[in-house]
């Protein structure tokens, strides 16, 4: 809790801009435990990963103010916009939590490296916040994302009384679903990667040009500790995940490896 | 080794541009050692991170081929340089290492995180290919890489023989040195954090804008194991990093934290 509000303050970010369906619905859920700052991207920003502007100058534009919720629209990408809400526009008040998303498009398996809404979560972490990222496996923008919230809830609940670890944030991966979620998994992320990863097309002037495509290719389809083989069989999956991506148990290898020891 | 030619083959990327001074001084230690396809971005995308362009196609221009080198320029992030002309361009030749800079700048600590340098390094280890990423500590563009050449050859040279753990790549940084560098250390990412990161100021119409800047606080000053502390005391650090951001010893935790026990 910040000593001047009795409220808790919950910092929102997401990679599909301020006003997706997706970070509205994050956003009323929110409000359920107190005062909320949203802090997005003003255009859709998706596959930022930790992205960050150091050659433009960002703007930032107030969307609305109401009692208990102020939202502001940055220009730049996802972790732009936490920097400068947190460095900028808190008036010193210190989010108890920052939330992301929820993202419309899983963020599991290796995509987790190139998420944006990762990126706003692994930031809040470099800060010391408590930080939890929502996905939800449809890219649909019109989704109806009721299935998730009672898990939603429950994990900001929790987060809030808690906190966590000081070294991790939480990836939270919901599949597509109509009815109930089936439970909840505590998972690590999948090291797969995507296949067939473009499409090469001609313009109207003969030149060639490629869109990003592509097919996610598990790394072990029956390893059933993972965020992919829960998500797909209906399960919400929670990964722990760090910003040290250090491989400490690499290092005595790339001693020898180097001749160092 | 790739079977269709005796050379090894050396793909090269960075984030600086395919025209900046510390890919061009990596493209000539490289070619001592095989055939080179440099892959790099058309414009300077420091930052980025592992960033891929999802809502624009890309364009590739070959800028340059004779024998032993090819020189690429694509119009989007690192990773997406990286992507491409591994989908798309080496007619099914397996590169056998991948290496990323010569970065103009520090892509140490935190930093790790932002690097597009980095980005290629991480997309090289998704497709399972050996991969070094190599900073050095100036932001100068003319600047002279002369006291790290040998360190690079040697790096290069240990991993073309000797392969690297398939779960990592190297992040190695350079301090910035007239002289030879004192030596080289294998260390940890250190988990500092920018402190202070914009600056506000108002345009010529009267509105503000904010430009990214700040300065890096370490995590652990007296940490004698890490990146930010061997390098500021004159000596290459070379970090075994992972892909895989899992925290497998937090697992536990989350889960009795969400009463999934």
């Amino acid at each position: 809790m910040n000593t001047d509000n009795k409220q808790p303050l919950i910092l929102i970010g997401n990679d599909d801009g301020y006003n997706s369906q997706g970070i509205r619905t994050l956003t009323r859920v929110a409000r359920e435990f107190g005062d909320v700052v949203v802090a997005a991207p003003l255009n859709h920003q998706s596959g930022k990963s930790c992205a960050i502007s150091m050659d433009l100058p960002l703007r930032v534009k107030k969307i609305s103010q109401e009692p208990g919720l102020t939202v502001y629209a940055v220009s730049g990408t996802p972790t732009d916009a936490l920097k400068l809400v947190l460095d900028q526009l808190l008036d010193g008040r210190r989010p108890d939590i920052v939330l992301s998303g929820i993202n419309h498009g899983f963020n599991t398996g290796i995509s987790t490296i190139y998420s944006g809404t990762m990126g706003v979560a692994f930031e809040a972490l470099v800060h010391g916040l408590p930080a939890v990222a929502f996905s939800y496996g449809s890219f649909s923008r019109e989704v109806d994302f009721t299935p998730c919230l009672d898990i939603v809830r429950d994990i900001v609940k929790r987060v809030l009384a808690d906190g966590l670890p000081a070294d991790v944030c939480l990836n939270v991966n919901f599949p597509p679903s109509e009815g109930p979620i089936r439970g909840v998994k505590v998972t690590s992320t999948d090291m797969g990667k995507w296949v067939g990863e473009f499409e090469k097309r001609t313009d109207p002037f003969g030149h060639d040009y490629y869109w990003m495509t592509g097919t996610y290719r598990p790394a072990d389809v029956n390893d059933h500790t993972t965020d992919v083989y829960w998500t797909e069989r209906g399960y919400a999956s929670v990964t722990p995940v760090t910003t040290n991506q250090t491989a400490f148990t690499r290092i005595a290898d790339v001693a020898r490896l180097l001749n160092l020891e």
